[in-house]
């Protein structure tokens, strides 16, 4: 097996953490090397600007914003991620760059193909084997965070900015908008409704009509 | 008279914050509001960054340190540069985008094209006015940084990165450069040898050159 990069992506509260830890498990329980990361963060410049980020006392200008992602995401990349893929590891991320196209560009405002070219010094043209999006409609996200109490500056931009984000994510799924985004690489929705382990299974199902060989690997064990 | 953008640009100890310093004073004498801001910093979250940027402990990847330097900008000129040329000030830059430029993309070996696409995001399109690109060989630049005793992270960076930082300033002076870069604007080269007072006159024959109408007004009250 060479080294993998598999995404989750998704509005707040998709269930997109439960997903990674779950298919994380599995990988790793079938003897493979498996990293998992959440962005913004994983490394110390990463983390500090994830705190900056983050703080709902701090006012922030969308483009700063923006910027600061793709900073904390570039360092990810070079210290931890591209290390890892190197020799061999499978690498899940929760959340990358399309999280930033739907939270920024959509969100935000700003435009969406600045944001692309700008999110290309920070990737260096790094390709995900596989993106899984997390669909759930975004008030079922939002009343998942609430009930658990979470509200850092992102999540308190309101309904109509959710809304648009929710609907950027929608048209990712699109084979028109991959055609026009082959940065993205492959992306698979799947169904976040209903039980953490009925994700789990389209989850996995999607894992093996794009990645054949990984699956095959992880049945084998199994 | 209009907000105007000024820059100051060159390798460290070129004498770009005195030449600040005494075209702000001219400025102001003239009875013009004048503001200056020197990258990266000048906001909250600009300072913040700045402070990670020039931490001699902090090792960070070239691309990590491009976007952050951007990110401190576009900050920066959401709520300082772009307000006060809303109403009329002049505002001189010590440091803008020629430096990211310089010292990530030449100095560090990042593709041009991807850093000045990033930078899009970071200016949102704004075009300095003047550039006034200070120039004096790299070694003079750097005895005077080494003579002050000051040491940060970018100023260590080694003889060879400040030879490419130097030789890209060299090229941003080139109309073949210019012209396929509209983004910068228009650039003055300004012999920075010699006495400060020397500069300053030069500095002032560039800027009667380029901006004839502020000139004008200098002239007029001095």
């Amino acid at each position: 097996m060479t080294g993998r990069l598999l995404v989750f992506e998704g509005v707040e509260g998709a269930g997109k953490s439960t997903q990674v830890a779950a298919l994380a498990a599995r990988i790793a329980g079938a003897g493979l090397a498996c990293r998992t990361w959440r962005e913004p963060g994983g490394t110390p410049a990463g983390d500090a600007i994830r705190a900056m980020l983050l703080d709902p006392a701090v006012a922030m200008d969308a483009r700063t914003e923006a910027l600061l992602f793709m900073a904390s995401r570039a360092e990810l990349l070079a210290r931890e991620v591209r290390p890892a893929l190197a020799v061999g590891d499978v690498v899940i991320l929760d959340r990358f760059f399309l999280s930033t196209y739907a939270y920024q560009a959509a969100g935000r405002g700003l435009p969406q193909d600045e944001v692309a070219a700008a999110n290309r010094v920070a990737t260096g043209g790094l390709v995900p084997d596989l993106t899984l999006l997390v669909a759930v409609p975004s008030p079922v996200g939002l009343a998942r965070v609430r009930a658990r109490g979470a509200s850092d500056r992102i999540e308190r931009s309101g309904d109509d900015f959710h809304e648009r984000v929710e609907a950027a994510f929608a048209t990712f799924a699109s084979a028109t908008w991959q055609r026009a985004h082959p940065e993205a690489g492959p992306i698979e929705v799947v169904d976040g409704g209903g039980a953490a382990h009925d994700v789990e299974s389209r989850v996995n199902a999607a894992v093996a009509r794009r990645l054949p060989d990984l699956a095959a690997w992880l049945g084998e064990v199994a």
